[in-house]
């Protein structure tokens, strides 16, 4: 099962091509040249970078070696848009990419259009197994920067004292009379399970793809666990808040404390102080900013993990171990019409609604877990430069799980691994609550 | 006089304020919007930044003031480019310019012609003196932020890693066959002088202008001393780096000497060694990278007052003060044809000529002297939020004189000084040496 | 068995606690009022304050508890001397313990005399189970703490310019002229085992103490592993040193490639160039300045986590999981004569000697694991402020096991986990290298 | 005159140098070998290394150089005295002072007397000039350093959480019930006149002496300009930050704005809130805390040039220059009993008395000027080394004039010129107001 030695598999393959390249332009599309140079935060990078830098991941991976005829771009690109490989030599310091003026925008779309056309002339007939499969891993390397786009750019945006909106509400978008199902708890009881996924190394279609930090599959032991069945809220969060979440030492994590301290948090991240509101909030979205009171059943997002430790605690709860969450959401439904990824265009987390089962678990927002991010056991990084993807990462990082509302409905899955500093708040990122199961008499 | 009480001196301050206006624009033409939304380090702006902030200036003092009838083109404008007068309120941090992707270039250009149609209304009639007088302050500012905005872009395509050029060399720019005349002394008196000036509060022409910085006219004495005739030139530097300048603590003041190991400066900004040159080294203009063996004649810049000052002590010579400078500058000549101002478009220093008397007096390079930033005896800062102008920044600075070749011609006078902080180099720079007379037997 | 309910046991707790308080002075003993006063980085406290600090700790969770004739020696000695107890108020910044002159010595040391006395009544008679676990507890803090002046002296004399030796070495300490034994491996089958502890609650005598963190035994589930025999030696290290190690990116974790460059590390902490040696190399240890070469067998120390993992990583190896560790020497013999601990005197690791199974397993150097600090599955802190002992610093911090030269030997165990963040290098920190296990044929 | 050429003279001179040594230990006597270690902020040092330095001075440029029969004390502390003379060679970091817990006390009181020793070898006989000259530099040096043990210290005990005392305040010290007399205006008419000092090369008495920033004499021009007879009290100060003084930005230098922010400054050094006190306020002396309402009277001290500036505008005043100041001072009697010194024991400001003229000239408080601190014309600095003991710091700072409450009387003059940088408040520093003089009809 070579996948794509044949034409007809080379043809799905660059139609999925096209469909993921052009989302990340249609992303852009409400975006002028200049909110494309923004970078407001070291964590960011401009909208334009993330057009180039995709486009450079297939020549340097894909076309570089895969396609003998491939004449680059420009030879300056090679180390130009590199973002962290430092085994393909030297680049550009990341606070650097707010100078980069030029190329101009004009410049990276025809890169972009160049790296296409070759892209189609390469599937334009059967294909290396290797080929096909760096282009899937491209493909889900440019979702991900779709997502940074999403979240970049809305930091962007918000820096402006103006803080002009990504795209006006649509009608029907409003969840102000929603309200949000009770949390209520589901149990699962452990033992012997399997967690992450060892790849067929044979089948390189896009759906059986996943990183190598998800693999490999492998057994572990759970303790019985209880996960609540929703997300936690924005009207729960403040809460927290109103009672004083942010100035009691014994909830927090010593680290966490120092920071939320140095950094003066009161708050998530795009949260303001507003009198003229009811709630004395109005909250930064991509469609301007809203008061809370209209957001309230919402998930809580753009909170650190320090933050979604501290109310766990304050909660009487915990959060829970990525391998609870992959345990569980492995019996949940993915992809389903309920799940608020980017496509749906919300671009918000939205309210839980009344069903059976785990709701949210897949978009909205990413899921804070109580688990450092390390490699499985037996775990390899991919050989060469692209070894560099993930593994040199495992530090100082905690593992999210699930997507958010700006995840690609394609990009997600039960064993996808997602790591941030704990102290990371420009994502979408909230938390779903755990405690340990009590003991049956 | 009053000179602005006749429609044939408004009719001639409007023309004036055309052509000021107008040079703003020519230099911003050969960039794009996205050049202009660069900011490259925390001295600079984006030079959009500078094209609203020029407006903000006329719209702040003089219309909002003068004109009863003007409406403002927006009112966030009002605190959103305010640069850094308090008594006006809150305005955006400095750094936060950068994330000005929203309002648009075409808004800013707008915004600009808004202005100027206002300004236009305005001096249609007689006004009174004080509009005019603001109006002439306006255009004076907006020369400095001309100059700012040559200073700044140059950052920027420099920070780019791609180090484009601002504009394409011309023929006949090329100095490289020139021979700078041999550095000779120039004897002065010294004795009771009077320095700078005290306007004549009813002539509010452009030609009478002087900061508040320059006034009052005032005595001081002066020992003799004795000035170079021209400006030490990239060669004489070039002697001093490859002596071991940057390594004898003994040449640098203390502050010097800490701030240029921590920033591990071993050669002016822009100077970057590259082998493939004759001399070792190539130095960035506004028109790219140019070999430093076909700059050697020409005025070394980009130097901070510590390099300046450890050259001199080097040369076993000193840096006059700002007296003695201005006291020599006063008997020479101004606009002549030799001084390399902005307008003529080389945008980089010229080697001196062989001449009479002092050379590169004006133009050229700013020339570090040896005085700290103070106000002059019965110093009075303008009333209002116009006395932040100037008066607020008088600690930690120094001073330079005589203009650059991006200041403007009508801009700089010899009684004009800039000041800057003694570790600043993103400025054209450079410095003339002084000493004390001999006693004559 | 409430074991302290009778005077047998009493006595034989207070004999413990005279041994433990003692050996802090002992240890203090080399040292003037002037050095117990040197904080030479934000890890260490002075030696002064660990004096104060240990009896604060008896003081307030013992003292102020439990013996209600209780007269505080100081009241000001209640925040004065909190280390980071926020459930107990206020107290000073740690960087401010150096400006500690004041208590003097010879007031710190009443101080201890004043508690010693006051436990020693306490003692007398049989005391409630609680206040026995609380001394109990102070036993282990007072232990740590003895770590603790050991590795912070170390640093403040080596901080010194003149670096002087805490202590001359005496005859017989040179291991100039062992050699250590070849690296083995030995094999674990994994699968399911427990780890950690679950202490009875009425067993409250010193043998039966364990950290909460330590808690509760569990099931975990390992893959067959291999562990080296012995600990990587300082001639291991330096053929990684001189092979490059610290210009080698893909041999790094990103963090630790950034720190390493950031803070211009070469090679472990307190390794000097020395072109006087033989090797190049002398090292810095409590009895001065040593020429690497006649430590080349003992295991290499004062190095970070990231050292540690880039060496892992070159020598084609990894680190061994916390679990992996624990499992393995819970069949390791402790405390027999082979284990340098802080009681023989050594002050440094000293080279493996041959011999069956797991070598230095306990003592000689903490080995870093790849296991991020995390709580156990139902982990519950200690009630009340106790509580803050250990829980709130599971986040970025790495666990390492196993004890140095500095431990006492009563203090560790198989199941203790120590944890500092992955660049600290202060602490007596080695590695022991894994492997994943060779699938048999 | 070659002063020193016969025995009564260098008589007289070891008296000298026998007070000024026997100074500096009484000024450590109620201090502890760990009082002596503390160094509390990046300005001060320990007070054992002023003891040890000010030695090392005479070693180093007068032993060592004039005593061809000196042993050196100990060969390292050659370099490890050295404060920051880069021509001697390299020294430790500032801030690793802290660590010098070796050599102890003992070794240093014997340096100290070791090189009384030899001085008093050297002085039993008749000396070259330059020896003597050398001799009375190392003695103003070490008044400078007893004024810096006094300034350090105070920031040391303050900086202990307890604020101990440096001394109990004794009777008739407190100036609780004494009121400052009114503030009035003393005119001067300025014009040409001389300021600083030509030494006499062949007079080397320590009557004579000058540092070189004092000289050479010259003239400068001066405007009529008044000065106010007394300094501003704490009263005084009071009333300006009950004023809002620290919240208007118009009042400030916009360096002296930001600073004063980013340190959170709402009063000077030392004060701190207490609802316990009448004023709302205390202060911390070297007699620890005093409530303000008993110091209200006495000069405001510990502010910075900018607070000191604020203050004058707030005032609609202004500071003088330090031009103005010494041809004021230079009428004013110096070393008579109402001046308030080092030796008088109050380690205090104290209340202006009525009376005719300039009170408070000399002693007190440090008088910002309105002068940055440069070289006169015509500045040489001593040659070699000790040509980096002022000339070095001529960038960034301000002069102040008339010695402080901790100087020593026989150090002081009319021509003497601190310096230090405008956001220092550890110094004994407050102000004097100025204005311009009003033009008579």
């Amino acid at each position: 099962m070579p996948a794509y030695s044949d034409q007809a598999s080379t043809a799905y393959l660059l139609a999925q091509y096209k469909n993921v390249r052009q989302a990340t332009l249609d992303l852009c599309r409400p975006l002028s040249p200049e909110d494309l140079m923004v970078q407001s935060c070291p964590e960011a990078s401009p909208s334009k970078w993330h057009l180039a830098h995709t486009s450079w991941f297939f020549e340097t991976f894909v076309l570089a070696e895969f396609d003998r005829h491939y004449q680059p771009f420009h030879p300056d690109f090679r180390w130009l848009f590199n973002s962290y490989y430092n085994s393909l030599g030297e680049m550009p310091e990341k606070k650097l990419r707010a100078s980069f003026s030029r190329p101009p925008l004009d410049a990276i779309l025809a890169y972009r259009e160049h790296v296409d056309v070759a892209i189609a002339g390469l599937l334009a007939q059967p294909v290396a197994d290797e080929a096909a499969r760096r282009i899937v891993l491209g493909l889900s390397h440019e979702q991900q920067h779709q997502e940074l786009i999403a979240t970049d750019i809305k930091h962007a945006l918000f820096t402006n004292p103006l803080h002009p909106a990504y795209l006006a509400q649509t009608d029907g978008q409003n969840s102000a009379d929603v309200i949000a199902p009770p949390l209520e708890w589901m149990d699962f009881a452990g033992g012997l399970v399997e967690i992450g996924i060892t790849p067929n190394p044979a089948d390189v279609r896009t759906e059986a793809f996943a990183f190598d930090n998800e693999t490999p599959r492998h057994r572990i032991y759970l303790q019985p666990f209880r996960l609540a069945t929703r997300l936690v809220t924005c009207a729960e969060y403040l809460a927290f808040i109103e009672q004083n979440g942010y100035g009691r030492p014994e909830l927090w994590l010593s680290e966490g404390w120092a920071v939320m301290r140095a950094e003066s948090w009161q708050a998530p991240l795009y949260w303001h102080r507003d009198d003229a509101t009811e709630s004395g909030w109005r909250i930064y979205t991509l469609h301007g900013f809203i008061p809370l009171e209209e957001l309230s059943e919402t998930p809580v997002c753009h909170i650190s993990l320090f933050e979604a430790d501290a109310f766990a605690r304050w909660a009487g709860q915990r959060l829970p171990t990525e391998f609870e969450w992959e345990h569980a959401a492995a019996a949940s439904s993915l992809n389903n019409k309920s799940n608020n990824f980017l496509e749906n265009g919300k671009l918000h987390p939205m309210p839980a609604t009344p069903a059976e089962g785990l709701q949210q678990i897949f978009g909205d927002a990413w899921e804070w877990t109580a688990s450092p991010y390390t490699g499985y056991p037996g775990y390899k990084p991919l050989p060469g430069a692209l070894g560099e993807y993930n593994g040199k990462f495992m530090s100082s990082q905690m593992v999210l799980r699930g997507g958010s509302c700006v995840t690609p409905a394609t990009h997600i899955r039960a064993t996808y691994r997602n790591f941030f500093t704990p102290a990371t708040r420009w994502q979408f990122s909230g938390l779903r609550l755990a405690q340990d199961s009590k003991p049956t008499v």
